[in-house]
């Protein structure tokens, strides 16, 4: 079952300043064919359609902090599910002034929106599980940023154990669920097969991180140790490091040291400043201390690889 | 001075949802030069960027209601200019509590802007001048939708009279201002030369109406009489006209009907309903009424051209 889908699409790689044709913050993850949509920039929902998703199965969308790059295409989204006539419940994750802004632009607006938004208040706490459901479960990690600022590790829920094919037979139909769930096989006879004899554990199950938008912050490497890929923000390059710094944010270097020190799978970067033109001296910068990085492209997909398969 | 600069870029030609490629709306208004940007929709900082326009020199932005479609790209507008080191003070003239969605985004980010933002509420009242300066003067129009909707006429201030060829050397440099102004002239030895003697009347001010959203309302055509841009929207056909009066929008016959009765010069549809795959068939409808109609194309330029010259 390591084959379930478990994919993360990345919509905008540009930090607060959109330009040099790159957008701003805003990720598709998609796990178990459901997606879930981290931050929203201005422009998602037009990003969302020329990627040719269809956006109304979106039923969670996760929002790290109300600097605009990261949340001012939440209002534009929220309306047109509205329009497209959605009926199934919309749950926003994110700062609770997110709710207020939220509601006094509905009220603005007169809309009585036709499904049921369902706001969670989250704040940056690292561990804090935030959300369940079958596929995943997203826990938090505290950023450091100049407001509060929420990370997430999205973990998909393992699957079953499956059956070995020497087991088969011994297994009867109505059993298999509960075999594969972990239980042990009693016979008529009354002979007890151990679970293990039976089947094979399922792969571990994979880990997606996102840190966005944070300073260096090695107090997160417990809470991400040996997530499968690891999205970390790059804004600037060390020559900027006092820039980063003051605005708390990470250098291309600072990122890579911590997909090392946490034992990442891979590292995915993002989030550069518009002073640069092309994001290949971010990539240089970080391959010497993590080789096993790459640069976000708008619009591609990245498949949550298993580390060990990496 | 009838070749003063007096043109309009249409950025965005889309309705409330937008799809099939267009974008929410948004206008940037030329006039003698300067910049003005009328509705604000999300993405409407790309947009500019697309054309080419320095969104810096944009001085004033005239909101005309809160459906998101029409100011949801502000927040990421007043940020970029922000980032972009942005000094002169920006007008915003919107409906009262547009103010209020702004401060709790600027506070939510802890945002404080390094220019001044002076905040003009402005209430759907036909024939109230809501600005004037040098170059313009934006008088208001109350439109009919389901929330308070502002429209807008902006008349070119008028130029100054020309001296007559025949006229340059009985009038001294030191006078030409005061002549031009409108002034006669009195020579050294007593003799009056008339004003009218000496200079042509300038060609007459030019204007440009912006009626979006709105359902049929001919009770605004004192307010637009003889305009020489009629910007009308057209969400609709005639065969939606039910679906336009509960939505409080206009059919592309409406919008012709508004532009014949108002004896404008041209008139220019928008605010095209995402049914429609192409806008050829609200054309199509309009042209039978007021020949001189054109679809608006997002970034495309309309100069204003004065009436009796179209």
């Amino acid at each position: 079952m390591g084959h379930r889908r478990f994919e993360l699409i990345t919509l905008g790689t540009g930090a607060a300043l959109p330009a040099r044709g790159r957008h701003p913050s805003a990720q598709l993850l998609i796990v178990h064919e459901e997606p879930y949509l981290i931050d929203c920039g201005e422009g998602t929902q037009e990003r969302l359609r020329s990627i040719g998703a269809n956006f109304m199965r979106i039923g969670h969308v996760f929002i790290s902090h109300l600097h605009g790059d990261h949340y001012l295409g939440l209002m534009g989204l929220i309306s047109s599910m509205h329009l497209m006539g959605r009926t199934a419940r919309l749950h926003v994750h994110g700062p609770a002034e997110l709710r207020g802004i939220i509601d006094v632009q509905l009220r603005a607006s007169q809309t009585y929106l036709r499904y049921p938004l369902e706001f969670h208040a989250i704040e940056p706490l690292s561990g804090a599980v935030a959300w369940q459901d079958a596929r995943v479960k997203v826990s938090l990690l505290a950023l450091r940023h100049r407001i509060p600022c929420t990370g997430f590790v999205f973990e998909e829920t393992p699957a079953l154990r499956s059956l070995r094919p020497e087991a088969l037979r011994s297994v009867p139909t109505f059993m298999r669920a509960r075999v594969k769930a972990g239980e042990d096989l009693q016979l008529p006879d009354g002979t007890v097969l151990p679970n293990s004899a039976l089947t094979h554990a399922p792969p571990p199950p994979r880990r997606y991180a996102y840190c966005s938008d944070t300073a260096f912050a090695p107090e997160l490497l417990p809470f991400i140790h040996g997530v499968d890929l690891l999205y970390h923000e790059a804004t600037f390059t060390s020559q900027m490091a006092r820039r980063a710094r003051e605005t708390m944010h990470s250098t291309a270097a600072e990122a890579a040291r911590m997909a090392l020190d946490a034992g990442a799978g891979r590292l995915l970067l993002g989030h550069f400043s518009s002073r640069y033109k092309s994001a290949a001296e971010l990539l240089a910068e970080a391959l010497p201390i993590f080789p096993n990085t790459e640069l976000s492209e708008e619009g591609r997909g990245y498949p949550v690889i298993e580390r060990s398969a990496v």
